[in-house]
């Protein structure tokens, strides 16, 4: 079933692009409705018909979530609603998951997660929270996008419902976040949740409140007073602040040249024979000044920009170098002024642009967590591996650290040192809510207190070996051969095993809704995507809308 | 790669018929050795070389293990070794998982991560250590089953090492809790696991220490001392009891005719047709007069009988009947008479039998916790839902009672009751630590007082729907309607996406080493085995042993 061309995908775009979705801000509340355009998807192979969505559209919907949170601090409430009539949305397009292939499926679900997760996070931490105004059915991955935001609002007119009809027709499952959400998050009764998700038609009007699927129904007459009151409700508790000026997030700068792109801040470089992506990152030349330099930069200031071309390059590898399996992270720069630039957004984390530029890191770490490629930090000879910038090397899964310099250089740099701050110890969690390094120690509170007691200090090859920081560090003979014999291996191995073997490192220690989703609702879905009985010529996702039943292998597994 | 004729399974042996164990017990220590006979497969096709094992060989595991907790409440420490020279167990026999279906490899997979969470609950529940001594090295699953022990002793012999080649060489997970007990049991940084867990010939000496891969090493000449103060030590820990006499743990009396297949107490019916097994259990006729009554009963008595059939009863079913995907949960006799049992054991939960029987009953409800089967009870006129029996109700998906009588019968039951008791409100924690009805609430701590607090009461099915006890409530008018329409609309499903749910639904709230090994590293090895990469003709399980690399489609997803 693999019959699409998977174009090269690209995550540009703004509200004056948008084609399946209206922004609308009026004060503190802001209205993202979605109108998808039937022709408007992003492969040729399907039309997006009731509002159904693919991966186009779920990149303008995370461009608005983006934007709601930088360009707009007066904005506390989100209303997401649909312009169709008695169709909120019917949730990812089935012709789309049928003919696509099982690496863009579980890519797909992996973005729009991460977008609904994203939502959470508005609200979680930036008092930006959103209200699904149902004003028609919600099914599948449309209930699912309502069961991301604070609150549900449901039309009762009779006929609109909320849905997850995956299973009874599809053989496959909600994939985004729908069963956990369900029983962790709205509290819905297992047995319940069994029934309402074996439904096919869904539930509406009072049962859905009384089940918890949605917080209220209101009569179409009423829906826009009661979505209304909501957000002025939600608006009323957030303290997002009172006359702040937005940022504009203005294109990213991006030249492709072969295998080389470079962005401002941001050099990814592929070899394709070694199967590997080296994305460099580059320190700030200093700190900003004060907390108005960095407002002023807006956009363009090192902290806001690297986090969103790293976020970027993270996004297209991942969509458009499938065969790239290993992602090699280095930095270039002083790390000085990597931890000045920290230190300036801690003194102002209450600031709200500092704590949306600290979030955005955030998720952008989580992100690279939840990548399925290995992850390799190479710390060498000028590189600036502090604070924020350390965090990406303690994202990978093992960390080569230079012990001297190179000597063969011209004028070789000085010996790499990491540097430890809050943005290690508790600033960027994880979606277990643990730092990093935290899970680094899962099983040894005293390696990680003494690794937390290293903070503020140049740890030397020896020291960051010492505190168990590091993986190897080879000296000047040894680096190209160790760091080849990884890469080699690295691309020798099963790439599905590396998959499986990463997610359960990466989620070690505590678990939240989050890493569920990830760690087990993803690898669940993933599976099913693959059996004959989802994925086959007979199988649901196939015979979907044809008329015929799919034929299943009864064999419970 | 479905090449292997696979039998019906039985669970039934005992010390006097291993082929591949030898239990040796001697005062407070136990000795498990392990000596697997080559010839000795449960399936045509494949050798059982350097001490790896099949399906049958963790038969004799499991049964190994409960009989220690029964039959010797005077064994302490139990020390698993191995009577091959330098190989304490090179882990599941790869011919076996290549010749395997996939049903099969899942199915068996399941079953040994339950007899290693066996291994760890005989020491948490029952003061039974296991001292892994690994004589020689352990591999892949054997190490796994070393890393479910409470201690591990290494050879410090030059060459034996632990390891986990599965990546590596086989292109899959290891699939019995490895990954998950590296880092969240033991401790080992997650960097170190991925280099290890990647390293095929693993990690030996002072190293394995080092990384916490093993607790110590000693050399040959010292080895079985070293094991033996290991087990002095988790002895001397110990709370087992002193001078009681254990309980033999007779042959099951279990006949089949056709589909039906009664035990003592239980009875399980098929319908293949509609794909369904129903089991009937049966409730005491009375309690036990006394703690002395109950230990004279031994394996005859109700409590310890009934809960062996059930074990045995599911393990067949999972094995042999994969087609029957939907299980019918019920129960005759008196509620009175199981409250009454359940209150005599709770009046002694000292004791180490009722202890080990309480215990028992824990790990069999775990069982159909991880059951891929749709789990429906029906709580009908006659049945006993009551505290150990209700709990049985309460790990299905969903709960149908009967609300009144059966009014055609001849002498109509009376209508069904609950009884809540303290068997429903922790006494049996499902793998996350929480009861079932903690689970079932668990976005609702007032639903959950409310039930709790009704314990003791005879609760109608109104009172049930009103508690949240129960899915439906039909009344005899509709009974026989609704049960078909649940029964063929189960059959109706993928039995893959329902599988995925009801994995989901049942996992929800919080999460533990053994919640994850079934919620998340179970879905990825599931998912891992159906790709091509591992079983496909040029996969890895497939070119194992040929010479011929692998082929692998390097795509990451």
């Amino acid at each position: 079933m693999q019959t699409a061309e998977e174009p090269e995908v690209s995550f540009d775009t703004d509200p004056g692009r948008y084609r399946h979705w209206k922004l609308a801000v009026d004060g503190a509340t802001a209205t993202l409705s979605l109108n998808v355009a039937e022709d408007g998807g992003l492969v040729p192979g399907y039309e997006l018909k009731m509002n159904s969505y693919d991966l186009g559209v779920d990149i303008e919907l995370y461009d608005a979530v983006q934007r709601l949170r930088f360009e707009h601090p007066e904005v506390r409430a989100v209303v997401l609603t649909s312009m169709k009539d008695r169709m909120f949305c019917a949730g990812a397009n089935i012709r789309m998951l049928a003919q696509s292939s099982h690496a863009w499926k579980v890519n797909f679900c992996k973005f729009t997660n991460e977008t609904r997760n994203g939502i959470e996070d508005a609200a979680a931490c930036s008092g930006q929270a959103y209200i699904a105004a149902l004003n028609g059915t919600a099914a599948g991955g449309g209930y699912e996008l309502a069961l991301a935001c604070d609150q549900i609002l449901l039309v009762d007119d009779g006929s609109s419902a909320v849905a997850l009809p995956e299973v009874p027709l599809l053989g496959v499952l909600p994939g985004t976040g729908g069963l956990t959400r369900l029983v962790d998050k709205r509290g819905v009764r297992r047995d319940r949740a069994d029934v309402f998700a074996t439904t096919a038609e869904g539930i509406k009007g009072a049962k859905a409140v009384a089940w918890r699927l949605v917080d209220e129904i209101a009569p179409a007459r009423d829906f826009a007073a009661a979505a209304g009151r909501l957000a002025q409700a939600a608006s009323a508790r957030s303290a997002r602040p009172a006359g702040a000026a937005g940022i504009a997030l203005t294109p990213l700068h991006r030249q492709t040249d072969g295998d080389v792109t470079r962005y401002d801040h941001l050099r990814v470089e592929i070899d394709r024979r070694a199967g590997t992506a080296t994305i460099v990152i580059e320190g700030p030349a200093a700190a900003p000044d004060s907390l108005a330099a960095l407002h002023a930069d807006g956009a363009s200031s090192w902290a806001l920009a690297t986090v969103r071309e790293l976020d970027d390059a993270i996004l297209r590898l991942r969509t458009n170098e499938p065969d790239v399996g290993t992602w090699l992270l280095t930095t270039k720069g002083d790390p000085a002024a990597v931890a000045a630039t920290g230190a300036l957004l801690l003194a102002h984390a209450g600031d709200w642009l500092v704590n949306e530029i600290i979030q955005y890191w955030k998720r952008t770490l989580r992100r690279l967590d939840t990548t399925s490629r290995s992850l390799i930090a190479l710390i060498t000879p000028g590189s600036c591996f502090a604070g924020l910038l350390l965090e990406v090397a303690l994202a990978a899964d093992r960390q080569y650290m230079l012990d001297g310099i190179f000597s063969d250089d011209e004028e070789p740099a000085p010996p790499a040192v990491l540097r430890l701050d809050e943005f290690n110890t508790g600033l960027l969690p994880m979606s277990s809510g643990r730092s990093r390094l935290q899970i680094r120690f899962v099983g040894s509170e005293p390696d990680a207190r003494a690794a937390a007691a290293a903070a503020g200090q140049d740890l030397t090859a020896a020291d960051a070996e010492r505190l168990g920081l590091v993986t190897e560090t080879p000296d000047d003979l040894d680096w190209a051969d160790e760091v080849r014999l990884v890469v080699e291996e690295r691309a020798s191995f099963s790439p599905d095993a590396l998959t499986g073997m990463e997610a359960n490192f990466r989620f070690a220690g505590p678990e939240t809704p989050e890493t569920k989703i990830f760690g087990r609702l993803t690898a669940w879905q993933n599976w099913i995507f693959q059996r004959p009985n989802a994925a086959g010529p007979q199988g649901a996702l196939c015979r979907y809308g044809t008329g015929q039943r799919a034929d299943y292998d009864r064999k419970r597994v």
